[in-house]
């Protein structure tokens, strides 16, 4: 089946479960920039992301820098924000 | 012993021993862009130069999408290209 790009209405439905996470109309992505205490914690959440996004064949955009992770999900195939990304925001707020 | 910027006649000295990095005047940092078959090998580069970045307390500005990873190399504290991120640099071919 191929992935559908949420409508506006699901969208933010998905979103107010999501407190940690905006949407970024511009990249049509959802985003969360997280800190850390260092480089080690950042990076240590990033391979427990990592593992998560490669085990769910979905990939994250992402931006580090020292303890900073700076996160957007979108969904390429349909042309932007799915059910895909929303599950891998659940996921990654559990690696938090 | 504080940590210098390299003059434009040493960094120009030290780049040309790095080809594949490049001078981002704007930025005031070296960096490079490295491409993988996928997610797995281009995380698992990752993970190589976040050993040895951390090792060399020294930490690159990254970004990642799916088998792309842009590195930035820069040395805030000197404000600009320092012997740190040409050491950096070095490690980070290594890991390729």
């Amino acid at each position: 089946m191929a992935i559908t790009k949420l409508n506006e209405t699901e969208r933010e439905a998905a979103l107010a479960q999501l407190p940690l996470w905006s949407y970024d109309a511009d990249a049509d992505a959802i985003c969360r920039n997280v800190k850390f205490a260092d480089f080690a914690e950042a990076f240590g959440f990033m391979a427990r992301v990592a593992i998560y996004a490669e085990k769910a064949d979905h990939h994250p955009e992402w931006f580090n820098v020292y303890n900073r992770v700076e996160i957007k999900l979108t969904t390429h195939d349909a042309g932007g924000v799915s059910q895909r990304d929303i599950d891998l925001a659940k996921q990654i707020d559990s690696c938090r």
